[in-house]
């Protein structure tokens, strides 16, 4: 796990086209922290099982501990993927995720970063388009994996 | 599609054990809307891109209309099967999700519906827990299927 997160201190181009994209090129977020009340906030809402939502169930439970919902972890590292802007204003749809593996839970006051590696690129029928497939890898500050996803993406192709 | 939503109108047992459940068996959801405000407010906070914050930008873009968020969809269809209780305090942890599709749109005023149905059981090496992979449909007003998902949940198994 050494260096794992010290892949690549340039910011990405934002906003790339199909054809800009490269296969393998990978990228590194920003830090988030995910507090208690966040974690509870969110899975009060959208998944209000005991150990996402009250610390001492959580303590009580197969993790050891209060955790955030899986939902949530993924809308985190969604989220910081978006925040570095590699398909700003050039995707076009999200066609899916071709996996997600919960490899740890994400515990109050943990602090994530996530990798994010052009997987692989697909053409199109139609020649204004192609699919990207990125992957998404988050670890805590101990720089253990907690979350691996990777997500399919319609992306833009440069206009002739 | 006919009939693609009356399968079973019994309710599902709640807190199945590993040993309760039955591949093959399904459960329909209640019905969720998702409104404009709903599809803004979370795209604001997990997914700001344009076509799911801001409704002229939608129109136009190439889905042609203001839509949710990919995670918006999935928050909303595993909120539905969580609330049919199935697992309710048999579930011990997420493990991921084996594939998610995007398949159609989710607009302001859809009413959704998920169809849940046990796809695969399999065991564990330890003997107090096995893992179900959930198969989650969701339908719109139309009964067209807008997301197709399988969830991969760690369950426990009856106490000896």
């Amino acid at each position: 796990m050494a260096n794992a997160l010290n892949a690549d201190p340039v910011p990405p181009m934002r906003g790339q086209t199909f054809e800009d994209l490269q296969v393998g090129a990978q990228y590194d977020t920003v830090t988030t922290v995910a507090t208690e009340r966040d974690i509870i906030g969110f899975a009060t809402q959208w998944d209000p099982q005991p150990f996402h939502t009250d610390p001492a169930a959580g303590a009580d439970s197969f993790l050891g501990s209060l955790c955030a919902s899986g939902l949530h972890t993924m809308a985190l590292a969604f989220r910081q993927y978006f925040d570095l802007g590699i398909l700003d204003g050039t995707a076009l749809a999200g066609l899916g995720l071709e996996q997600v593996r919960f490899m740890r839970p994400l515990k109050p006051g943990d602090v994530i970063r996530t990798r994010v590696r052009i997987k692989s690129l697909h053409e199109t029928r139609t020649p204004d388009r192609g699919i990207v497939v990125l992957a998404l890898a988050t670890f805590n500050q101990d720089e253990v994996q907690i979350l691996d996803m990777d997500l399919k993406i319609l992306v833009a192709r440069r206009r002739a």
